[in-house]
This record gives C-alpha cells, sequence and structure tokens, in this order.
C-alpha cells in the first residue's frame, strides 16, 4: 500500500488535487494494517513449503514480489470494511483476487510478448515463456483453493469471472492486429477482462462484511463501473502517460494492434485516421501522427469525460450503500482511478 | 470409446493377445454407452451457447474432438461402476478429467512446440499460441465448475492433483535439455505429472459409487500405479513404438531433452552412454545410437519388466476391491496398457 500511496500522492501533487491528498489519508488510515497483512499472506502462498526451489514458484513470486497498485485487494477490504472489522476470510479473499490478477498477467506477458512490467523484467523475461504459463496456472490454481476453503459460495462466481476474461482475451486476439473501431465490441473486451474481477472483489467483500442483498447488488455494480473506468483511463494513458509513473511504455497497445478507447473515438470523427487506421500502425512516425490525430479531434478529452461519467454513475450505485469512512473510502479510489490520467 | 477400443484390439492382434482381446470386449459391454454419454457430454462442454464463434473455444474443441483413448474418463466409470449404475455426478467427474487432461496438454503443447496430435495438427499450430493458452486455462475452468457443482467435495483433492502436475511439469523444465538421468526425479514427474490425475479419477468414480473407504484407498493406489505403469510405457514408445498406432514422433522425447525412463536404465549399465547424454542430444543418428545402446543394455527390457511389476502391484491393491465385471474391466484396463509396449 505504501508503493500505491506514494503514486497517488504523486499524481495528486502533479494535478494539484489537494483535497484528494486528504482523502488519500483517511483511505490510508482505514486499510493499511489489512493490506499489510494482505501482502504478507500474498508473499506467503507463493513461497511455498518444500517447493520455493521449483521454477513456478520463483517465477510466481517474482511477479507477486513486484507489487502492483493492489487495487483489487483494496476492493475486497473496502467492501468488507463497510460491515465491521475485516477478518480472516475477507483477507483470504483478497489474496486470492490479487493472485487471479498474478495468473492472468503471467499469460498475458507471454502473449504480448511483454519484457517488462512494474519497472522489473517479466517471469517470461527471465525465466522464460514456459515458466510463465506454468506459474500463472499455479497461481489460478492457489487462489481457487482459497476461495474454496474460505468461502466456497464464491467459488463460481470467480469461475464465471475468470471465464469472462478468458472470452474478452480470446475477443481481443481475434481481432489483434486489425484495430476493431467498434465501441461494443470495446466495451466487451473492457467488461470482460478488467471490470468483471473488479465486480467480483465487491462482491466477495460485501458477503464476508454481511451486507445486505442491495448493498451487494449495488457494490458489483460499482465494481463493474470502476473496472470500466479504470481501463479507460489505461487505454488514455497508452498515448498520453508519464512511462515513468505508469510503468507502461507508450504507444504499447496501438504497436500491439490493440483496440483503446480514444482510437475509436478519434475514428470517429476522422475518417481519414479511420482508414489509416485499419492499414496498420508499425512505426514511430505513425504513432505520433496518431497522438497528434486525437488531441486534434478532442478524442483524449472525451475518454476522459467518458471515465468520469463511468466514476459518477459508480459514485451513484454507491449512494445506496451504508454511510461511513469505507464508503468514503471507495469513493476515494474511484476518483484516484480517474486522476491517473486527469 | 470406439477408437480406443479399436486401437486396442490392434494392439491384441500384433501382439497375439487373444485372451486380453475377449476380455476387451466384456469391458465395452460394461463402459460402451456410459462412455457415448460422456463423449456427447465432453463436446457439448467445449460448445458452449453464445461463446462458439471465440478462437478459444474453437482451439478448445479441436482438441477435445480429436478423439483420444479416454483413458482417464474410462477410470472414473469403471471406479463408479463397481458400486452400481453409473450416474450424472460420475459421467460429469469423467467429463471433467478429461477437460483437465485436455487443457494440460493445450498448455503442454506450447511449451514443447508441439505441431501434431491424434495425428492432426495442434490447436497451438492452427490457431497460435495464445489461442492454446486460453484455450487451456478455459478447459480448466470449465472442468473446476463440473466439480465443484456436482462433487464440492472432490475440488480440493483436484486442485492438489493440479498442483501436482504443475510442479512436476516446472521440475520437468527446469531440467530441460540436461537429462537428469535420476530415477528419484523422473518418479517424481512421472507420479506429478501422469500418476496424480489417475488417482484422482480412480477416487473420484469410487466415491460416486459409494465404495467404501478401504475400496477408495485401493483404488487410489490402483490409480498411481496404473499412472507410472502408462508413462513408463509412454517413455519406452518413444524409442519402440510404431509411430502410425501410437500418434507420437519417435525420439520425440529425447531430441527435447526430457529424460525417459529406459535412458535411466542404459546410463547406469554404460558410464560412456551416460557422459554422451549430459552433452546432450541433437541428430539423428546420435538418435540411432541411443537406441542401440538401449537395446545392447537391455534397457528397454527392463522399462518394460518395470512396467509389468507397477500393473501386478496394482492388480494386488485391486484384490480388497468388490470383485464383479468392473473390477475385471479395470484388470484389463492395465493390461492394456503395459500391453501397448509389450
Amino acid at each position: 500500500m505504501g508503493q500505491v500511496l506514494d503514486r497517488l500522492t504523486t499524481v495528486c501533487r502533479t494535478n494539484d488535487l489537494a483535497p484528494l491528498g486528504e482523502r488519500l489519508s483517511a483511505l490510508a488510515t482505514l486499510v493499511s494494517s489489512d493490506l499489510a497483512e494482505i501482502e504478507r499472506d500474498l508473499l506467503a502462498s507463493v513461497a511455498p513449503a518444500g517447493a520455493s526451489e521449483r521454477v513456478v514458484a520463483r517465477g510466481g513470486a517474482h511477479l507477486v514480489a513486484a507489487g502492483g497498485k493492489r487495487l483489487r485487494p483494496t476492493c475486497v477490504v473496502l467492501a468488507a470494511r463497510l460491515g465491521g472489522p475485516v477478518d480472516d476470510v475477507a483477507r483470504e479473499l483478497a489474496v486470492a483476487v490479487e493472485l487471479v490478477h498474478s495468473a492472468t498477467l503471467l499469460h498475458d506477458d507471454v502473449v504480448d510478448l511483454g519484457d517488462a512490467r512494474r519497472g522489473r523484467p517479466t517471469t517470461r523475461a527471465l525465466y522464460g515463456n514456459s515458466a510463465s504459463i506454468f506459474a500463472g496456472d499455479w497461481l489460478l490454481v492457489e487462489a481457487l483453493r482459497r476461495v474454496r476453503q474460505t468461502s466456497p459460495e464464491m467459488l463460481v462466481p470467480l469461475l464465471d469471472a475468470i471465464e469472462q476474461m478468458i472470452f474478452a482475451e480470446s475477443l481481443q486476439l481475434e481481432n489483434r492486429g486489425r484495430l476493431v473501431l467498434d465501441e461494443s465490441v470495446w466495451r466487451r473486451v473492457a467488461e470482460g477482462k478488467t471490470a468483471s474481477l473488479f465486480a467480483w472483489a465487491m462482491v466477495a467483500g460485501a458477503r464476508a462484511g454481511k451486507l445486505t442483498q442491495d448493498e451487494v447488488a449495488a457494490l458489483e455494480r460499482f465494481g463493474m463501473l470502476l473496472g470500466t473506468a479504470f481501463q479507460t483511463v489505461d487505454d488514455v494513458l497508452d498515448f498520453d502517460g508519464d512511462p515513468t509513473s505508469t510503468g507502461k511504455t507508450l504507444f504499447a497497445d496501438l504497436r500491439e494492434g490493440k483496440t483503446t478507447y480514444p482510437l475509436i473515438l478519434a475514428a470517429r470523427r476522422d475518417a481519414g485516421l479511420a482508414a489509416q487506421l485499419g492499414a496498420g500502425v508499425d512505426d514511430d512516425v505513425f504513432a505520433r501522427e496518431v497522438l497528434e490525430a486525437l488531441r486534434r479531434t478532442g478524442a483524449l478529452e472525451e475518454a476522459r469525460a467518458f471515465a468520469r461519467d463511468q466514476a459518477d454513475r459508480a459514485r451513484e450505485a454507491l449512494s445506496i450503500v451504508r454511510p461511513g469512512p469505507a464508503r468514503d473510502a471507495l469513493a476515494t479510489v474511484l476518483e484516484t482511478t480517474v486522476a491517473r490520467c486527469a
């Protein structure tokens, strides 16, 4: 959590968001001890007794130890916190959701031939594609085992979310290099790949915190909208991020032929760009031309507005949930997510 | 089952095993209608409503539709049959075990760069590595969902078996190209990669058939020994199989730098060969020299004897199980497994 707070504090400073800075302190006070415990459990879960010499364990531990925003565990913790102190069940579910997320990254890096993540070489780059595939399989098994043992009723919903992620990855794969500029396809990918796991995290936490059915449903909706906003921001950062703070190379999605949201908006306003994009993107000059077109058509601004709109709707969903510091903290998470690309 | 019976009948004819042929008819009579139903469910499980256009679904279906021995589902069915007619639960578990097996093949083919399997191009070769990875993830999720829904108490044991498989794959990966001629390492790989899933299949069927605790334990042991025998036979076939009936290229494991059982035995008797193997295998001439050494040292014969010994011990485990046609059929499965390399 230290790492993510530092990063978010930097965001606030850079974007002159002082009030958000104060709210981040409140968020930190609320979750830091739970997240520290989850971090310990997470690291312990990838150092199994008697198997730490296995390359899958080293490969899995390498990714997990590299850190990350831990946004999904934060969702579980805050949803649970709405109902009272965070118990072992909620903490285990928080570990599980980060393990699932890590498993998908290990497979994604093989698929995308990714060499760096979180400022370090990927598991794939260090230990090879095969180790990254098996390490992903292993983290998935470990996550499912935890959910089965602590909260069996959340297992089928988790399998559903993972299936959504796989189908979304599949859809993205089928369209790879073709830059399909269709908003409904983009939404299916964003909701499947990103939002479904956020939604699961919210439901898992809410159930662990024994919230009402209405609250669980509202938080699931919150998770979907937060996830969509998160993906939109991620898409904007492909064109307009600071690689030292995002940890992502600029134009990476564009070069991999992945459709990002600003491209769809820009192509809608500039038929010439749409035709150019359809022909493929393969050099730096063209990437800069695309960036120019995104700025000229106002597509980046429009994408940011879409992210803010998703966040507004998420805040609305939150309104039926019992008030208190945990609800405020969820609103803060939402705000910092959108502020990343403000 | 038609396919596997045809193949086994060929084995019997080729190896002049007429009495075994008669026992195979008995086996077929016992399981063919259950296996036909399982085959239908298996194909339906990879053709999900509304997602059949996804490349993961096409990739998964391609492998599953290519057939295979269906040996693991046969184990579930026969273990359940010991207790009475095979019910929906047992059939679902049989589908699940074949889905898990298929998932591992989809990942293995990426790891091994396999281009052909079961006489057809691999999913990897047709749809790409990425599709094969995600298709494997998907089949795994589908398998776990079925087990969770029909037989939740078998889920953690299945996750345990999958973890064993992953650690064994990892161990094999770490030693790849080094031909580690250590029998204990070979055993760990064979038990983890192959035997653990056979053992799970036997326990799953036995529990579905409501057998006694002692019978369940005996059948688990049977599964481990059958699996080890199966792997030993597979290893022998890398040197001494008929590619048209095994569907495997000769010397494939050897060229991939995988330690197979006959190599360990031969190296123990021929220090020169051990040194040569340690230096790596990379041409046809050397592969033939290795084959010559295996024959000269009697290693192939000794490996066959080891497989028969495992089978004898498996038959012994079977002796405490209630007698009847299902038990006889399990003995037949054992015999045909060993007969593949007789």
